[in-house]
């Protein structure tokens, strides 16, 4: 029946089976009610309890504090790096960024659109190859917060711990690609968005974890849809929200919460990156791109001896069914994102088909 | 193995059954590929042709010229009240809202908060029961553009052809609720916009059709996702899109196509409503709540004799299997939602349950 292929795509990515399965039912029909999911009213008793039980095991699996709001909503991370400023930088004050990648630069630029800036770190000039340290991280006087990219996909790089920022600031962080993949202490972070498409969900959806007293700081006259105080107060509801987005990552917390938790998932991922790295430090053919101190457990980067023997790896994995290991185009190589429910056997399958290629090419 | 029901909810509403059919397929596996349509990447080479033939259907099945943008967006027909007067309305000019319900109130609140806005008519003294004749509608001196809603869910009615405009004038249209229901004549709007979940596919899916010379209109200083012109320069893919929001939106413009395109669906849509509307005036016992010319063929809007019998009405049906029935709450009564997906059964079945609530209670 399953035909499917070892998916190493960097996002939208691999989903768990359990999900897919049950997904594929309750599109027709869930729970019994006649009306598959996408076809329920999102005012109806039915998306009701969908809703609360998604906001409710995220809690669980998070071990969100209850000054805290969950809210699920739209656009993409891309849309956050606008929202956050829109909301929580006022004329006046500074917001702080840390750039440890496209992404982070990204926000940055969206942020100077709407204020005043202050670049903490900038690791473009080492071609972002680490993050780091906390000495070389320089905050401004006050700023009104402090943002990071927890992970980044295209180099490969993860914070091995959130960095100190000044007391009473809060930490504002894009966890779009390491959300749920290992325990997280919600209270050191004032906001929390993450885009679904790695490790919660179908793209489209984006989750938002907001401290209470952040909520109400952005001017009322910003547009309705783009102020969390709406949000937060119509529980995700202020319009017709992504309800297939809300069920669907819902179902994937409830699978998180099935494999144990973020513990469980932390040891899980720990060992798929461990396999692949070892794999890669042990030959004298491969070698990764990241500082190995700042290496993700998301996406694992790697180069080959030369351009046209990666070229030919990836072009061979994919006739043996090993999928998306194409390095992002502005680095090269490969990339291997073994997100949370990229199972450790595809890992396996990548690191047997890594010694086979070494063997014949090597 | 079909066990649904009667789905006459107003949005999210009732899917083509075979859409759905085949999305439980490639939920799982789609094309063979051995990867879930959730599950591939938006810079890939099947995402790229499930975008290409989304877009290629939507131009073929709305017959759209070729000087108009289709963009699949987000953040639902909400996010659109802002991004029209983002985009379209500089300072010192003036735009022009026909409301004719509460989505058009909403849409024109958004735009108050952006720049300076005109009511050419409102209907809200007459509980928006009808939309207005062509004389009274007064626009503005020379207005940036003219806003309208071209289907009124809650009032039950929906302008029969468009209003004309001022020459040269665009006119930009909230088509959520009756897009696709009907031959459009795409060239007389400057753009339409429409949430997905009516006609069109799941919630958080957005459709927008923009005329090429409105798309570099907007200041280069607002946020990146809140240009059209970032959209249409990027084909929808600036940021990861709604990969099964676009996917599922181009099944249904298949299966639209399929049932014979606009004119059929049009046919279907009045048969439907003709059924409904015939059996409300041929009774002492219901009586439909727009006016007669205004009635729209999505939304059909009823009371009975007295407010516990509408109640009754609606629990009988919902455990008769004709769900989704009651009226919205500002406004009371029977509400029977008929959008495209709506089989002429289900109508029939309403009809039927109809008559012998009646005979029973009349």
């Amino acid at each position: 029946m399953s035909q499917r292929i070892h998916n190493f795509g960097a996002g939208p990515g691999v989903l768990p089976e359990p999900v897919l399965r049950q997904a594929q039912q309750d599109l027709w029909d869930i729970g019994g009610s006649g009306i598959g999911i996408m076809e329920h009213s999102h005012r109806g008793k039915l998306f009701d309890r969908v809703l609360g039980e998604a906001e409710a095991l995220c809690r669980e699996v998070g071990g969100i504090p209850a000054n805290y709001k969950v809210l699920f909503l739209q656009g993409g991370a891309s849309l956050q790096f606008s929202m956050v400023p829109m909301n929580l930088l006022p004329a006046g004050r500074t917001a702080d960024y840390v750039v440890t990648g496209v992404w982070s630069q990204k926000a940055l630029k969206e942020a100077k659109l709407l204020g005043q800036t202050h670049v903490a770190f900038d690791g473009a000039g080492e071609q972002f190859v680490r993050i780091p340290r906390q000495e070389e991280i320089r905050y401004s006087d006050h700023p009104v917060y402090v943002h990071v990219t927890t992970n980044n996909t295209i180099y490969g790089t993860q914070w091995p711990e959130e960095p100190a920022v000044p007391a009473g600031v809060p930490m504002i962080a894009d966890t779009s690609s390491d959300m749920y993949s290992r325990p997280i202490d919600i209270a050191k972070y004032g906001l929390i968005y993450a885009g679904a498409q790695k490790n919660l969900g179908p793209s489209g959806a984006v989750l938002v974890i907001i401290r209470e007293d952040l909520i109400e700081l952005a001017p009322k006259s910003l547009p309705t849809m783009l102020q969390y105080r709406v949000h937060a107060a119509e529980h995700s509801l202020y319009n017709t929200p992504n309800t297939w987005g809300i069920y669907f990552t819902g179902q994937v917390f409830k699978w998180i919460r099935d494999q144990g938790g973020l513990a469980a998932m932390a040891a899980l991922n720990e060992a798929k990156a461990k396999l692949l790295y070892d794999a890669i430090d042990a030959s004298g053919f491969y070698r990764g791109t990241a500082e190995p101190g700042s290496r993700s457990r998301m996406n694992v980067t790697f180069r080959g001896p030369s351009e046209e023997l990666e070229a030919k790896f990836c072009s061979e994995a994919t006739r043996s069914g090993l999928d998306g290991l194409k390095g992002h185009r502005s680095v090269g190589g490969m990339r291997a994102s073994i997100y949370n429910a990229c199972p450790l056997a595809s890992v396996q399958a990548l690191v047997d088909f890594m010694k086979e290629f070494e063997r014949k090419n090597g």
